[in-house]
């Protein structure tokens, strides 16, 4: 069944006519039309028993229209959004419609219930259930961009030395990316050293390597659409044995996490079984996120790998395991995979040694 | 008044007590506290007669702390955040609550909806109408970021040459940035070559640099928590006399709505500036999108300089000018200075210059 198919057999099972996609994300996932639309207005309109409409800004509607078999439609900026998908769709009478209600703001929602009177349910708990199970064709992307990862981080380590900022190390990553051929990071590279990488949150600046101390990579790259996540946490010079300490409890923490995954666990197991190793080391109150989160086309996606989440681990599951114990103004240490869930177990994309590493500068 | 007594005031005119903030940008204007929850919860809770509340992730509650002169508190990933909300504030029992509407998701105002009983009003344009009038100090932060933007496009034209690619360029654009201190980008750097320039929305790529052709640069930095956005056209080699005649049409199009702009005229006037140059020319169907757009912490935001919107200009607007002509497989010109609306006119950010520019490679 093809993915607008699936979205068609619900809304059937839902006596329902009709699913509004607004994330351009979910657009993508549904279409492979990739569109960022920003402030102005995009819609997929899935019918049950009519053909698709996608409702774009006039200066996509040409290249929306060569990717895509069915209608394209779109408007100016100084036209009235709402009227034109009035008066473009097919049919506007619907009793019930679904709409992502995760990624549709107040305004919009307003503005959809000026075109369709009928009541509005909730589509992002379906689009999630069809996200969360990746094919194969998307693992082997999510393998890529892993990879990729992979090569960041190692241009990081490449790079360090005492003569240079967290913020030299970021350019020197980026850069060997970019010339590689990937333009997008998942998110803002982080390199942190010393006590910055004690907080969570920490953000990357003009502070120079520490010796004797620990510095923390956190990135990922978006490659072929899909995004990759990794943190590893290195060892500059010779740091003390607390810190060394911290960083096999936090090791030990992921390791027992990678190997307790496999269908038919819980989110809520997983956590625990990281959790636990930190716990019984003393230091759980500074391990103070979940454990993990889901990953795909967006960097963080649904499922929350969590203490209370009973949601039931499934082959094909993509998500990141990153235990972290963050002591403020001490030490701070996160170590991340992410990976997918196979018949028996879990496969990681990121393959960087997770053995402390020591760089002698 | 204070930022935060603006908004009390704003209440008390409305005969509300509570104006919930959702944006995070919002927050940080009105509070100085940055900070993006991602899918997690924030909250803003600006009461009419109490001192304000904040509501954040827990691992964001030492910082906020630090930060804010009133009360921060928070929830972990697997409790309720809700309940947390509803237990954790002064007052819940109020009539009429103005939210964010434009920042708001449906999952998050229904959310809202179980904590308060009350009925909600849009607070977005209340934010618009205070965000869009930038103080001196914030038109300072933004005369840096500009010259950020000036030397970034400076990086770009130093690195011509038809031995490099759009994406190599990008590289060592934000690699110059990095190394002196600039870590954020307002959005993805554009560099597109010959008639990838062509589509306002091109994606940068593999593709070598064109000689004989037209060359967009369109980037902007994010610098002290403000966005410059500029985009300039310059030509390789020498392109032929149809592309010289569709850029001076551009560039004329673009000095008549600078000079036209001063308070008292409306955007859809200044947008019409520009715009009657080019339909004069007989291009006017090939400039597809609006004139320009707002700017200020976000590289997009209110208001639209586009037909139709009444918005009378006031002194202390910034917003962008930004005429493109894109002749599909012919040729792509756009010319863009962000700037301020003095008492009497409007002064770039941007000095890069506007006459075409050749290199020769």
């Amino acid at each position: 069944m093809s993915k607008l198919d699936r979205i068609r057999h619900f809304l059937n099972e839902n006596k329902s006519g009709l699913a509004i996609v607004s994330d351009p994300v979910t657009v993508n996932y549904l279409t492979g039309f990739d569109c960022d639309p920003h402030e102005r207005q995009m819609f997929l309109f899935v019918y049950e028993n009519r053909e698709p409409a996608l409702f774009v800004p006039a200066l996509e509607v040409a290249r929306a229209s060569s990717v895509l078999d069915f209608p394209v439609f779109g408007y100016v900026d100084s036209e009235n959004p709402w009227q034109k998908i009035k008066a473009g769709l097919a049919s506007t009478d619907i009793p019930i419609i679904y709409a992502e209600f995760d990624n549709l703001n107040v305004t919009k929602f307003q503005g959809l219930q000026t075109v369709f009177e009928g009541r509005f349910e909730n589509l992002t708990p379906f689009i999630h259930k069809m996200r969360v199970i990746k094919s194969a064709d998307e693992i082997q992307k999510m393998i890529v961009a892993g990879d990729y990862a992979d090569k960041a981080v190692n241009i990081g380590f490449d790079n360090i030395s005492l003569d240079v900022t967290e913020t030299d190390i970021i350019a020197q990553i980026e850069f060997g990316m970019k010339k590689i051929g990937i333009n997008q990071m998942s998110f803002e590279t982080m390199v942190l050293t010393g006590n910055n990488a004690a907080n969570p949150h920490g953000i990357p600046g003009t502070n120079r390597i520490e010796n004797d101390s620990l510095l923390l990579f956190d990135l990922g790259v978006v490659s072929q659409g899909y995004a990759s996540d990794m943190t590893r946490t290195v060892a500059v010079g010779q740091p003390d044995q607390f810190k060394k300490d911290i960083y096999n409890i936090c090791l030990e923490a992921q390791l027992t996490a990678l190997d307790f995954i496999k269908p038919g666990v819980t989110a809520s197991e997983v956590d625990a079984a990281a959790r636990n190793v930190i716990e019984k080391a003393g230091y759980g109150e500074y391990f103070n996120h979940r454990l993990g989160h889901g990953i795909g086309m967006d960097v963080h996606e649904f499922p929350s790998i969590m203490e209370g989440n009973d949601l039931i681990i499934e082959e094909g599951m993509c998500f990141s395991v990153e235990p972290g114990i963050y002591i403020p103004e001490k030490v701070g240490v996160r170590i991340e995979d992410c990976g997918y869930v196979t018949k028996d177990g879990f496969e990681v994309f990121t393959h960087t040694p997770k053995e402390l590493l020591y760089f002698d500068v």
